[in-house]
């Protein structure tokens, strides 16, 4: 069975904790969660009684989509969508209709005004049940770990990764053995960060030349069914020296310490701060000047936030990053990362690249 | 010299007239416009008075690129943007700080109410003044159609477009050879529709297979330094048919009256009827079921819109496109799209590639 149903019911039990009558859906990443559309432009009305209908909106582009991907709702052709669902809302009757405030803007709320009275802030609530993935989720986010893998692996295995090439040659090979592997696209842009470029934590790739020696960091991911994948490895071209060993061994320490806290009921800042702890005593703390991670799913980076300013606690099925990172300016960088589901007695892993120091 | 001072000296004049004493700049696409900063986040604070700081806001991440990007303004490291520079104008004293309404969202406008007082509505500033591309402007987007060009043509010459192939592989190759001729990437999702889905407006590239005999849909750009080209091109495999003659006849006679119509002073919605008619006198009104066209710049999509709903009149300088389509479904359809800038006596053509009817 589709995951959809369900989903939509769960938020229909928060609409009666809310007291709203109705949730207007705005955000297009919510609505393909709550209905699997994947077109650009779509809105949902989805009311709180399970006897009133649930009506899904789209322009005419999307027709034949509409009904192939979402056959089990109603279904209005309009344009634009959050208008003709907030008429719809009116001419229901529903008293309290909420809207996403975090979504809707200060213009799109005037609009919206004109046409539905009743307009109630709800903000976070699709993104709250975001928060734990389902299977279907998890699932999807397995493979889009798994094309991530098999692209670096088959861009080792085929000498992708040697002095001479520039990084955005790396880039491009990698993003295309991602699509070999099935994803839609990357799940955003590709850092490619060579030698001094590597202690840059985000560094778009340049026509630089991968030189030996050099420590190359490459963090990445592949989209599939809209799922993201995030991963990142530094690696070492040619021969490894000490420092960067050495470098290399305190990072990944400091990430197996941030995993080994991934579990239920952990505060969030608690994990960042168990990972970060092993760098500080290393005396690199200002050399680690981002969040520990992140949350990952339908958008790249989600709820929770694995940092110092983070809130709340760990659930069973929340997908996140675990990326530390030492950054030596004018020198070079380690980050490693990996994208877990955080289980009971220990986290899955999904992203499954060694993270030995791999010397190419 | 950078064309973002002048930029930024044309919005104080507008803030001056908006009886505005700061505007608080938070689309990102806006600060790039108005700064030239390229990163993932930012805000600037534009002073009404020319004596007054503007100041530019990034985080840590960013640090080495601002101070490379935007060497002329203020900068300050931060997190949140929006926030820290709200703070900032409240510090300096402004009274009346507008806000971007169609960007900032409504829990985005509560948090900045806590920071600085007196916010005010003030949406679409800089958007008016992206409407005329200045020369720089114009220049990338040459350079984006160009990339376009070159690609289309390496595909066809090289035997990309043949039966066998996937819409998906095509797509690929396409969006590769835009990479080869200095695209960052494409300015959007490619369409390549081959057979009855080119009767599909909007049509994902799918494994369908290339067949002798189809219409082949191709909609597609690239991206340089920012800006966004956009075209389409409908060719036909292998022996075209007396129908598809006539149909890209049609639509290539309706392209035409449309360009015709770019014009300054002309009216968007006069542009649209002009290329309109000639399908309605044929016939197939309903079977055009899009607006003619869009501007076109640092977004894929934006004013003006060439449309029956669209509102104003063109200017010189404006870039838009013009992209008529005739859908029969399951049959096939033909769309031709140019982008062209509107110009005093006629507009200029930055999409080179041939409109004959290719048949390859």
């Amino acid at each position: 069975m589709p995951p959809h149903a369900p989903r939509r019911a769960a938020l229909r039990a928060m609409l009666v904790e809310q007291d709203l009558d109705a949730l207007l859906v705005t955000d297009l990443v919510n609505v393909r969660y709550l209905t699997g559309f994947t077109g650009s432009n779509a809105a949902l009305l989805v009311a709180a009684d399970p006897q009133r209908s649930t009506v899904f909106c789209t322009d005419g582009r999307y027709l034949a989509q509409a009904e192939a991907q979402v056959p089990d709702l109603e279904r209005v052709i309009d344009r634009p969508c959050d208008l003709a669902l907030a008429a719809r809302a009116a001419k229901d009757g529903h008293g309290r209709v909420g809207f996403e405030g975090q979504h809707v803007t200060v213009d799109g709320l005037a609009a919206l005004e004109q046409v539905v009275e009743g307009l109630v802030g709800a903000s976070g609530l699709v993104e709250r049940l975001r928060l734990v993935k389902d299977d279907a989720e998890v699932e999807a986010l397995r493979m889009a770990c798994a094309a991530a893998d098999r692209a670096l692996a088959d861009l080792v295995e085929h000498g992708g990764l040697r002095a001479g090439r520039t990084e955005k040659e790396v880039a491009r090979e990698l993003e295309g053995r991602m699509l070999d592997h099935g994803a839609a696209g990357p799940s955003f842009d590709s850092i490619v960060a060579a030698g001094p470029h590597s202690a840059i934590p985000h560094h778009e790739p340049t026509d630089a030349v991968l030189k030996a020696g050099d420590l190359v960091k490459l963090d990445f991911g592949a989209l599939v069914d809209g799922y993201h994948s995030d991963m990142t490895r530094t690696l070492v071209l040619g021969k490894a020296a000490d420092w960067q060993r050495d470098l290399y061994d305190l990072v990944l320490r400091s990430q197996a310490a941030g995993r080994a806290a991934l579990l239920p009921d952990a505060d969030v800042r608690a994990v960042d701060a168990a990972s970060r702890q092993v760098i500080v005593d290393a005396g690199y703390g200002p050399r680690f000047p981002h969040g520990l991670g992140h949350g990952v799913g339908l958008r790249i980076h989600e709820a929770p936030a694995l940092s110092k300013s983070g809130e709340g606690t760990l659930s069973a099925g929340m997908a996140v990053t675990v990326e530390p990172g030492v950054y030596l300016s004018g020198k070079g960088g380690v980050r490693i990362e990996d994208t877990l589901v955080v289980r009971e007695s220990a986290p899955e892993l999904l992203t499954l690249t060694t993270k030995e120091l791999v010397v190419v």
